[in-house]
């Protein structure tokens, strides 16, 4: 079989997953809401090695993260598979909360389809990317993207509700270090649930989800800014009162919350979010993206802003 | 009757106090652990005049500030009371999360209590400063205090737990902007329960104080330390969250607080909290004063360290 490359975006939640029931097959303890984001890109490919071998951002990987690609491709191919040398490119830093193992496994799960042969269909492919990384699932299919939390492995899986065109959005990436985070975001969702509030967030998601999707598709920006910032909020408090607290803001993170929050209170467009980890991700309609750009670039503590649009699903490339 | 001046400290919570059952009385939704600080001092003179006048910082006080002090000498010195001026001077910034109307309010209960006459021992001034700011209660009695929230205005008061000497600490306040915030203590409260984690924070307070006294009485600065950052977190988990959401935290704030952290997992003695608030509060063990003072000198964000002990209660001056 030949050397099998696929591109895949990474997304950004607005509704956020944040805990599971179950961590081996990273069912998550709630419905999310992300978009893919066009410039956040992974490409990943791989072909035939004489022994299993990781490259990410030309780095050989070893131990833990080697570990967990090779289980990946022991679920898609099953234990006879032939022996694999994966190369994977993020276009942006890794680990600093802009989800490259979420473009990253639903790359590597859309260059497996076909190197394997699996001939998976959208849903089963987002279905053995969640394997990889829970958030990748909603890297594989396009735009506006909801994960179902399901019951189990066959229903946990994220689909489009709206699609790439649907609104047009910016959605910037603004790196205010490209420091690789503490504790990573798998880690972290293990301990979720030993947040005093975890119980409390879990009880209003579901009527969050509802009214996210319905400000998404009346292209309401003041109510989809208010609900996607409270969200921010309510999410980082649960990963700060875990135990032990996981706290992955910056200064910098802190600035840019701050001057966005100032903005939009004087009427523009504009809100943002948070990962786990300290880069800010921030959404504005198209015609307040000169003044977002001005006002961020006036900062001391950005280091980059990377522009993105509402973006597609995993695509094979080669 | 001659001029009375009265000097109180500030204190600072490490079981918070936030939200309200009643917001007149200012009766608190939950118990709260404090110290008071030797060195942020606010001292308040009152004297008879031709009309009532109220100068804070040197500043002649108008609308809402003027007329929460008047409303106070009100309650103390009856309706057909004299005409008053009161001056109050604090020895650090106010408004910038450093309860400065702790302090104020203490000295000016302290003060009316004798230009007065009203012959209040300590818990009655303590219900009498409560009035004026809530947390003004705890800095009425001396050393490590405990606000026991009560079932109505005569039960809601603060006592000393443990004297000043209990436990030599070092209490740094951290000023890294003297901006005042954005949003007063006193309208947060009222706000509290509109948090949806308010209910959770509520339900674990009591165990959480338990803890609390038990790590001050046996001085266990390791478990008091873990108590009071949990405490930080899950307090300002609450105030992000509630609607509309508040965000007390600089850039300077959440780096000191990283710093603090990493030198705690380090082995220091050390350990921060945070008001409602930019300023940050870092307690230590004596011994480890020098080294923690070194490594905030060297963040940029640092403006000024006021360095406290435990202080004592309110006391007349003149």
């Amino acid at each position: 079989m030949k050397r099998v490359s696929a591109k895949a975006c990474s997304n950004v939640a607005l509704l956020k997953y944040w805990g599971r029931t179950d961590n081996k097959l990273r069912l998550p303890a709630n419905n999310s809401i992300s978009v893919n984001l066009t410039n956040l890109i992974s490409q990943t490919s791989i072909e035939e090695a004489d022994g299993d071998e990781v490259i990410i951002d030309n780095q050989i990987q070893k131990g833990k993260a080697k570990e967990r690609v090779v289980k990946f491709l022991d679920l898609a191919g099953g234990k006879g598979r032939v022996k694999c040398k994966v190369v994977s490119k993020n276009s942006f830093p890794k680990s600093t909360g802009m989800s490259s193992s979420a473009s990253g496994f639903a790359a590597l799960a859309g260059a497996v389809n076909k190197f394997f042969k699996l001939g998976l269909d959208e849903r089963e492919l987002s279905i053995l990317a969640r394997k990889g990384s829970g958030s990748a699932c909603r890297s594989v299919p396009g735009g506006w993207v909801r994960w179902n939390a399901g019951s189990g492995d066959k229903s946990s899986l994220a689909e489009t509700i709206f699609p790439k065109d649907h609104w047009e959005l910016v959605i910037l990436a603004v790196v205010v270090s490209d420091k690789v985070k503490e504790v990573a975001t798998s880690k972290g969702h293990e301990l979720a649930q030993t947040s005093p509030y975890f119980k409390a967030r879990l009880a209003i998601i579901n009527s969050r989800e509802k009214e996210m999707i319905r400000a998404i598709e009346k292209k309401d920006f003041d109510f989809l800014g208010e609900l996607g910032e409270r969200e921010m909020f309510e999410f980082h408090a649960i990963v700060m009162t875990q135990k032990p607290g996981l706290f992955y803001w910056y200064p910098g993170t802190v600035e840019v919350v701050h001057k966005m929050r100032q903005m939009r209170r004087k009427g523009t467009k504009v809100f943002c979010t948070i990962n786990t980890g300290h880069n800010v991700f921030v959404f504005c309609l198209p015609r307040y993206k000169k003044a977002v750009l001005a006002e961020l670039k006036k900062l001391g503590c950005v280091q980059e802003v990377i522009e993105n649009q509402v973006g597609g699903g995993v695509k094979i490339v080669i």
